[in-house]
């Protein structure tokens, strides 16, 4: 069945171009000079943009944190992510210290398998590095489709890596061309500051940020650099990139031609310490992440921008992660440390860097670049993902630019009781979304079903220089 | 009439894919799925690279110098252009301290109309910033598609401005979108060293490089960098930048997120100080340009190989500008001042810069947009030019990844009687050359005609940020 | 006659000792372990530093400018030097553009001659670089006692050096041992910025800062320094730096191991754009100097003191230039920049920098370093000024930390009819100045006496590294 | 009893006078313009220099270290110091893992006390960090003289501290007013990568440098830098600095105007990778040390020499820790992480530096400082050591800049089987050393004893900025 995309505006990372798209089944057969395809079914775009479904290249649907786990499951969570624009999420599965890799692996398709709404694939976080994870890496790079895999600096005793596992797997991935991904905090020198400040009392959501100074994000945003230049430039991609000092080792990496990338998040363009994270009383529990929310009395948002402006920042993903905050944040009333560490926003980043188009800060090229293009050829999905182009998957968004968005937890369709943008309005609207030729969202009504997604082998970057 | 380019493999600056692409006149009308396409006539690409014609931005042809003119008209140079898979240039009218600017536009139109054998653009030279001047940027803006203004800090008594006028100049083009090219090195310090030079005997070819030193020319591009700062961050783009710590202040402007560009030329990627320029006697003379070639001991060509892989530089240009060796370069024998400056190579940069690409230098997508895209995005001609997209200008090149290519003034078409070039030997070949539709370069026989090239009115940038 | 300082805490840029100071005539015999001294006649320091007398390396006496001339003479200036600590001034001796250097010199020993109460030394501004003013420089290191040079590349038409006469001077300079000094402002940009600004009707004082941004204070450093690496690494000092990015060339040339130094004068310690230069009416004339007051909103003060702890700015100078505001800086009204350049402040440079050690911005051995030992070592006095060390001239300071010292135009004596710092207080006080082993002041009181000031034939800087 | 030093040079940090020490009994009692002393027994220094006596901040007497201990113990190490002109070392007292710091202390007291010639005090080695050890500081300042605490980011298992123990001391540093040295590489990840070598075959001594790369001092020299931030600005002092990009940081953290300072040591001012620990068999093995000796086909040297300069590297100590070639350094052979780790130099420093004088690397100010006054007011010594002033220690060493002195293990005092700069000759000699007022050498021959230096309590840092 071919259905006709007409009268829109395709948009892509250099520009923007007349054009109709032709639908055929699940892919995008060919794209037309306006008015040259055929005599098919149509769908109006007049006054629209056409891009490629968005990719939020970093999601935790159903984690297990602290006791809890994420509300939204990959049912609910990449139902919600259709109707915000996205086509494609890569979440995290989980090897826990001790476990086989595998089994984490299996775990995670156990979860994903037959609940999502929209295309998937798995990064995988490594609990530890030793000579059976390492093997491992060959395998889920060779057979698994999974190509990337997280560390973390942060988390002593449930995620931390030290600097010699890291490297191994640094070597390891340099050599079988996969890329490590790093949560960059100091996370040993983390929990001192924690502990001193809970021995001081100090215990409101707040401490939690003043507990992780950009300092020591920074610092291990260069320990990490440094480590994939030992192990022979490894390609390595900073995860959840909040605070300007951190980027100034990103682009000094960059500006010296090496295979260093780096994401942020909505919440690091938009929120900061004091008036989400700081709320009264226990509100601020909302704004609990890692890395925190920053001051607004510095220049985070506007350099962070800015990074996105000049390639420095690669990509913008939501680490969505969410948690209501009855029962579940609340967890932590009186002991920050306690909260569970998550922001809920698969629904909403193509919206809200869309906003930062309207702003000014961003061009429209750079916003379908940021949100689909560079996570396809980052993560090895490119060019079945993140592109119009002849072959490739008919995921396809509609955008209204003249259309208007509220956020609100009355109105979103995450699994969660709060929103984190409550009342943000976006001068724009996700109109229709298509996943594999299928209209799943037309006029904010959902015509998809669960199971309909299906799990993505990636293969090697193509994004390295 | 209707042409199906059929089983190559068509790139851009995010990646390849396979497809077909329908020409249709002088235009593309649609790209397909491999083996999608209407039954018309069709060209075979496979095996081949399908890629948008190249753009030389910077080329100076029949430009008069030093009492001599370049040797390339606008139809030798724009018919080995073609040959070389280039299917527009933009040229450098020029107006002449005390002309009217308009006046020296219609001059270049005069020497170009009906003489090229590929489409043509032009940057304007001024020759002098003063109130009659500025205006005419606006003019030149608004109705002759001329919306990038070239300034020098060398050439004390010839092109130069002085800080003041660039300011000015710089104003005016924040105000009216346009964007200022600069020839980057301190002229007046220059010619202090060359008198010197001579003065002390030292005459041959390579005083030239010598009296240019790499910390005028960073200069230059560092106060250059200012001063469009001062003019509320005018777009600036720095042309055939040569040097390691030139290339340092454009990438710091670049991570501040100024709209700062720089382009090299293949002569800085390829040829040096020592080898070209100091070849014994006066053979030297054949490599006089400026900027000058650089010091092979230092690390400028590991440098620019690097910044066009990161995008601080964003543009392979030629900065063609040839002149013979017999009665031209020889003007300067016992005085190196004296030498025209410039190298001709409109016919070898898409070839030298996919050398690169086989050297594991750099990227086949970045191949494409150095060379390309990005010309047409920065100079207001995309998307016309520059992409391979439906609607767009029908110049494609055929490349053929398994061609060879020997570079020598026995086989090339520039009106040069040596190359710089000489016996360099490419892993690839141009196989086809489109423009606008029309197959102009084939096996190496050329089918287009003199006057068939039309000039373009460029619009303003698109690639700023 | 021999006269015996004891009690007192003697204070150098290495720390502070206690020691008794025994003076013979002109010069320190001795020093001794407190008590061991000989049974002469005592001056009683208990309670007090004990610091070599200030020397301010940046006064302009009796300079003409703009129609008028500064209104201290060396008689009143040098006597106003001397209440407030200072027992050595460097004045700047001043070729106009088209004069001999050495008339300009004989001039200025004219001015001087028989009229200062303090030893006193010349720099030499070249209103011009030429064949003449470079063999001039090399007469005047060799016989006259001058081995430093002042250029401009500010005041075009004025004082202004283009590139090649500055790049010319710097040699010369770099073979003759001596030291080139830069007023490092673009001028020829500035002069836009200016005309633009009165067109447009801005006419107040505060315009004269405006129009000399912080980005062409730190270009024109930038660029001095290239020039000086082109000479060969020619030593350069930067005077009156304001600016937090013009310290920032400063610092990095000094990183890379160049001969590259910098002053930075109180005013730029204390006052802002804002708060003086802006102040109501025409009142902010009273502070237009050059380089100008740089905004309270920016971080430039606390990166001066920064860069005074670190010795990335090496002297404290006032560039004393004063003007009254009746008749003098009224030249302005209406036009700000015909207001005569310049703030007086040669009589408080002592206290108002040790109210940075009071502050905690400071420690008292850079105090004594910044206004003492270093200008003593920069330009060529070291030993005999600027250390208490047997054999130096007995220039001694008593220096009160108990004191209090209140700036006002009612108590100083300086020949200006307003003060910048006006009720400024200072935490310390000048209790008794030596010149040559005389008390010429005490207690407040004045003891010295016109005339007995000697010219100081400077040696080449020992400062260098 | 009296002694009169005549007619020297006294060299300080700021320049040179001609002037005559008196020494009366172990201090100096005054300084005299020469001539001017008192007709007391004299000591004729006429042209030689006289310069306050060396501080070696950096010594390993008897250190346990690999199953053996460092060959000189404090009698035989402090004679070989005397005879090269230094007159106190700083050793390092050693805190075991799981021991208590005081009675580590108390066990350096007791193989020092009665054994040493020339006066010492003591670092204190931090083998763990933990509450009682936190409390050891503080007691260690008010009581003991210790106020320097040594930490290692390296050798994991033996001194390592993770960098939550690391920010702890650091900031109780902060709060008692004490400095917190830095061994600052990444033990963790080089341990893999000398795993990796071994299990390679790689166990010849060249690999012991291969397997400690400089991005991984480099690394650790940021890293705590970055804690030191953390701890509020904590003082932190980075012994045996060797690789320019560490020296980058530190110059990065003082241009911050941050307490951050840095030593570098002999042998890397002079010995190489490939020359010294590359040497032929297992002959490497003699200058194996940690930090390694870096390639000669970087820049360190010169950059090194750069930072003595411009002051980023404050100090030059020795990291004096010998071992004997046979039995000792052969504990390694086929493997090369089995030889003790150390070069003995104690005796070289005062000569080996001031050859960097005569060959025009450093001023003979800087050579002064960096080896005697900065380490006496980094670590509390000064003014009663580190000047030559009034009322401080008469440790003074008259050095001859006409003698000659070669480096043999024929001719040396240490007590080692080798030297690691066998055959160096320094174009200057140690002519005479006091040591608190005591001639203890003179024409070579040792005239002091064992015993009789003592024991200095230090105060706080006057270097603070």
């Amino acid at each position: 069945m071919s259905l006709l995309i007409t009268g829109g505006t395709v948009i892509g990372p250099t520009g923007a171009i007349a054009a109709d798209v032709l639908v055929d089944g699940e892919t995008i057969a060919a794209i037309f000079a306006p008015g040259q395809g055929p005599g098919v079914e149509t769908l109006d775009a007049t006054g629209k943009y056409v891009i490629p479904g968005g990719i939020d290249a970093h999601t935790h649907m159903e984690l297990p944190f602290g006791g809890t786990s994420a509300s939204d499951t990959f049912d609910t969570g990449t139902r919600a992510a259709a109707y915000g624009g996205t086509t494609t999420i890569i979440d995290f599965a989980v090897q826990r210290t001790g476990e086989v890799v595998q089994d984490g692996l299996a775990a995670w398709h156990a979860k994903a398998d037959g609940n999502c709404h929209i295309d998937y694939a798995f990064h995988m976080i490594l609990g530890g590095v030793d000579d059976d994870s390492l093997k491992a890496m060959d395998q889920l790079v060779a057979d698994e489709g999974v190509t990337s895999f997280k560390l973390f600096m942060a988390y002593p005793g449930v995620f931390y890596s030290d600097d010699g596992q890291i490297l191994r797997a640094m070597q390891k991935a340099r050599d079988n061309g996969s890329m490590i991904m790093m949560h960059a905090e100091n996370g040993i020198a983390i929990d001192v500051l924690v502990q001193q400040a809970l021995a001081r009392g100090e215990t409101d959501p707040i401490y939690h940020g003043i507990t992780r100074p950009e300092a020591l994000e920074a610092e291990a945003t260069h320990r990490a650099i440094a480590l994939a230049e030992v192990a022979r430039d490894c390609p390595l991609y900073i995860v959840h990139l909040s605070a300007s000092r951190a980027l100034e080792h990103v682009a000094a990496a960059r500006d010296a031609g090496r295979n260093v990338f780096a994401e942020t998040c909505p919440q690091y363009l938009y929120l900061t310490l004091e008036d989400q994270l700081g709320a009264p009383g226990f509100e601020g529990a909302k704004w609990v992440c890692s890395t925190p929310l920053r001051s607004k009395h510095e220049s985070h948002q506007r350099d962070l921008w800015r990074g996105l402006r000049s390639n420095d920042l690669a990509i913008v993903s939501t680490d969505h992660c969410p948690f209501c905050f009855k029962d579940q944040k609340e967890r932590g009333v009186g002991d920050f440390s306690k909260i569970p560490n998550g922001i809920g926003g698969v629904e909403h980043r193509v919206d809200l860097v869309y906003q930062g188009v309207v702003d000014g800060k961003l061009s429209v090229e750079r916003w379908v670049e940021t949100i689909s293009t560079t996570p396809a050829r980052m993560f090895g999905l490119y060019p079945k993902k993140g592109v119009i182009a002849p072959g490739s998957d008919a995921d396809i968004v509609l955008y209204d630019p003249n259309g208007r968005t509220r956020i609100s937890v009355e109105t979103h369709h995450m699994n969660m009781d709060h929103s984190a943008y409550e009342g943000y309005e976006i001068a724009g609207r996700v109109d229709t979304v298509l996943s594999r030729g299928e209209v799943i969202v037309s006029d904010g009504t959902y015509h998809g079903a669960k199971g309909r997604g299906r799990y993505l082998r990636r293969g090697l970057s193509s994004y390295l220089v």
